[in-house]
């Protein structure tokens, strides 16, 4: 079985492939940052007589000081997150934690071209001019890739990883560009533009990468107690750092109080629904770990699109409520439904916390934008959480609703459209994937070490053993 | 022995009670929510007016600029700090986190609307107005019963906790009116309203709760290697992060910068002198992970009280110095001695962590109070630090001290009244806790993995024992 | 074996020693804070005076609100960053998690003095006056000790780390004072005075304490799965708050905000060239965790210096690009040889982390301050930028690019000096530190647990084995 698990492993062989992306995509990142990318005002040593001229009157109304501890955590929920949520499989928390790692230090890079080229480029000088916020943005840019990947963890070489990434934030950009900009719709924490996007995307191409014989690697496709426990990391920092997600490039003021409080409470109810439908619906009413990792972070973004609006914050809080019951029924129903019936194998179950709670985000926010009056927010609140400004000058709450609905159908399109188109490209036989039987295994892509002294009982009873056999 | 482990486990079935418990409670806060929480005039989209009609020059003036930062540390406190500083023991990882995540979003919910009656209903239309340090206040309330969850944790079960939970917040909210506002004691990182009340309040009904058995347990009373490495996850982020938890909700300006350098300093002092007393009092000198992973926090629950105050940074040094032996010293010989004496399970060591520096921290507290002076402070420090206005315009510090120390008792009174109270409660045979040999085991109330499969060498001298069973 | 582990053991006894070290160093630390350290005009009660005084308009212009966010990033990189970085070792997680914790602990209250001396001393009363910027110096001065513990990890004890941060933080102070005040060089992120001198600080004493013997400890020079899990811990809060590490002491405004663009542009470029050079020299492509754990980090050392200056995003990006890639090749290549040919055994492999990628760093900033123009920066944010005022206001950056370099020299003369001195000290053979055969082994410092009883199938195995054998 060595020799047979030698052959198998032969096709996984990335010593090439993955060395030259990464080096020739890299390159090509320092030779369009060159020709792109610069400081804007807020970020460049002329800062100084910009203020003066703007009559800012302190340094502290530059928006890296709005913006920088909202940043801060959103990376950390993109890097230990992500990263850790996925280390619950007992023997790929390496890739887990390391292609997340790769593919967020790689989409980062290009998310800051392709969203400079929307929404930042100075048309005096060609430049896409980057602050904070761009920053920020590229890190959401990446989540939806980060979310794909949770569809096909452990099942796809870091080179497709690579590949799901370059099309994920080009497929992003242009989503975003046509949500926000063309549409109007507002999407503050990316209920649709995040989430509902990422979701599909990594569905379809799970889809499009279906694996009849995927049982073969069933041995590896659990958790350990340890594992687990890592995962519960990733779930905490995802959990508590949520409310910086969600209001992180919501308007000053009271736009990123409002959205921090909102994505707090609304988190704070999910976690009581899915132990709930987790303990009612097993055996015993013992609690699923799957469940507590997961679910109780579907409340933060189903609000993501509404943060900002005025959900009020019992509404934050049914939100959160039937959050918590659906995603916890989806993993409980839905995940082996899919699996047995639609040929999509979606191994965090990125459908039950990203794509439906990412909808009835879209859902959520649709109706919130058009109940809101002026009589709620006011005159100036109104216009100002809505932008009712410029083009969109004479735009109606009733209307922005319906904005926000086309906009949520726009998300969906590309994610099942692109994850498809994304998919055929990924089957081609070039990318070093890994046999249906290695599914799930750190050492088909990793020098993985030898556990054996970890545990000095362990050899003291095989040598034991050997004097018996003597 | 399997049928036996079955037999017992039934008892800790909670399928019902769990769930009816969370969907009950999480429908009532909706509720209540909708008639009593609604935003603050800096959450909402009226800032704008109020800005100008207030003449606030920025939007970062907003409270949430302030105060967001420390909120999200003290988040990370309540969640990762107190969840994976309780996962150390072997087999109760699972129940340590994801039942501290249980409580804490529960808690947090309730002391919103407890907090909020005493603290910010606006009189004009009855409702309670939140922003950000209500956010933060909630945290903290919730704090007080994860400090008793570590009294009793191992030994309850999760509807105990909800229980536990839901009498800790009220109780919590009365004492912190009485204590802070009737008796006007000061108390910034709530070294009396939050430590010495959860402290007591946790092993009065671990006394209550006592289990004469509960030794049928110990094979799982301890910690393994990597549960103890897990612990220090929680213990570094706790350490890391108290100087914001001291100083989240002091005055604006000189009063959070304070409370950060007087905890900052606190708690580097007591590292040396926990690991000093570790290394004297133990056999080869050998450090004890136990002592590493508690009583170096010990500094920061006892300088909250004065954090705010002038302390004086050696000030900050002699409270951690003293507070670091003095909790070690309780590991070594206090927490035995309440096991075997006075009939106190103290699972985690709150008496040494929480309970004893909370005390020493109210009494360094109404010292440093009574020793102020305007010569320390000048005349408007000395209003603004203690609050001399309106009905307490003619307090002087030396009577403050005298508040400062009833506010102490006050915590004290309703730790120990409280927890016997509810100690009662919990004694009830209808909550599906453990029997005693099944204590501290994650299989009662958790789906927990089969690790046969991480350690490849183990299923192989299974194959070849059966081999020669053949 | 057990008797001669034993006798091995006896001589790691430091019962005596490190409780004396602690109790009295600590007792000296708050003699020095009561005489030396006071509250700064930000800290103290007196800022509302201060504020009236200096015509500040509002509180969030406390240096606090600039910093404070930044200050508990490095913070957690310190405690966390630093000590779970060092955990990949299979049995030495106790010791690096904790003596990092307990020689930062101690060090930050050192730096507090001797730092304080130099830069915060108020000759008009001869107190150091302590801000929030205080204690991220404090911190950064902590950073330079802990690359140097990476160096010698495993193979001393706690009581030579401490005299090892305790002249550590001394010399750092010096050359500091020399390098930033005197020489009049910039290094916002510490690439000179941090990196290369922690660096070759560290490697020094390694050499000094060279063991040629240490292969008996080889079966614990390793990695297990889950321990390699813990280290990427380390490795991602590195990763993340690097930006505010070389933001966190920058000029307010564009200063911060560029330092921060920078460094996660670098870091990013980093990832991807780690990556692609460990699977090209490694058989069938696979990565190895050690890079991934470390040369990904490399980037953020090299763009310290130049952090704050006009480095450029694409400038960022290239500096990241050759990290990536001289400190992977470092791992591979260099490491083994400088243990085999040049006695210098260097267990984390700092020279490919901080010393190499720091040294780099010093002549990219000093490339990129002599290049710096008028019409890049303004002719104020010139002046502001490398702080061309008081006796250097006749600076050019030409010369300011020759005055960067020398600094460098000052570094790496301090590093390799004060090691060679230090060793020497730390050679005596009083320390208490472990045989060769015992290094990298928990068992000489800690009570290690007995990990038996995790896995329930083990003892199973044991009783039927026992069985057999009656």
């Amino acid at each position: 079985t060595y020799l047979e698990l030698c052959d198998r492993q032969k096709n996984t062989n990335v010593r090439l492939s993955l060395p030259a992306v990464c080096i020739v995509w890299q390159t090509a990142m320092i030779i369009l940052f060159g020709v792109f990318i610069r400081y804007n005002e807020e970020s460049s040593p002329r800062w100084v007589e910009y203020r003066k001229a703007k009559n800012i009157s302190s340094d502290i109304e530059n928006d890296f000081y709005f913006r920088y501890p909202s940043f801060q955590d959103v990376h950390v929920m993109i890097f230990v997150g992500f990263g850790f949520l996925m280390t619950f499989l007992k023997r790929y928390s390496f890739g887990a934690v390391g292609f997340n790692f790769l593919i967020a230090a790689f989409g980062l890079q290009w998310a800051l071209l392709m969203q400079g080229w929307f929404h930042s480029l100075d048309y005096s000088d060609g430049k896409i001019k980057i602050g904070i916020e761009n920053l920020i943005n590229a890190d959401f840019c990446v989540a939806g890739c980060l979310i794909a990947y949770g569809a096909v963890l452990g099942k796809v070489s870091p080179v497709q990883l690579m590949v799901l990434t370059l099309f994920g934030i080009t497929l992003f950009a242009v989503e975003e560009y046509i949500i926000l900009d063309l549409i109007h719709a507002k999407d503050a924490g990316g209920s649709m533009v995040i989430h509902t996007f990422g979701g599909y995307y990594g569905l379809s191409i799970s889809w499009m990468l279906y694996r009849p014989n995927l049982d073969q690697s069933s041995r590896l496709q659990g958790s350990v107690y340890h594992s687990d426990v890592f995962a519960m990391i990733g779930t905490l920092f995802l959990w508590m750092f949520w409310p910086s997600f969600n209001s992180a490039i919501t308007d000053h003021g009271d736009g990123q109080h409002r959205a921090a409080i909102n994505t707090y409470l609304a988190l704070a109810a999910t976690v009581l629904t899915t132990v709930a439908v987790s303990s009612l619906f097993q055996k015993h009413g013992k609690l699923d770990m799957v469940h507590i990792q997961n679910s109780t972070l579907a409340g933060g973004v189903a609000v993501g699109t509404a943060a900002e609006f005025m959900l009020m914050p019992y509404g934050s809080l049914i939100v959160g409520f039937c959050c918590g019951i659906v995603s916890t029924l989806g993993y409980i129903y839905l995940t082996p439904f899919m699996e047995k019936y639609m040929k999509i194998q979606d191994t965090c179950g990125i459908h039950n916390l990203h794509a439906m709670p990412g909808v009835i985000g879209g859902i959520v926010g649709a109706i919130t934008a058009a109940a809101a009056s002026e009589s709620v927010y006011g005159h100036e609140g109104l216009i100002n959480t809505f932008d009712f400004e410029g083009e969109f000058k004479d735009m109606v709450p009733t209307r922005q609703g319906g904005h926000q609905a086309a906009g949520l159908c726009v998300a969906i399109c590309f994610g099942v459209g692109g994850g498809i188109i994304v998919g055929c490209i990924l089957r081609l036989p070039i990318w070093g994937d890994a046999a249906d039987d290695n599914c799930f295994d750190d050492e088909a892509y990793w020098e993985v070490p030898d556990d054996e002294e970890t545990f000095p009982q362990v050899p003291q009873y095989n040598n034991h053993m050997r004097n018996k056999d003597v």
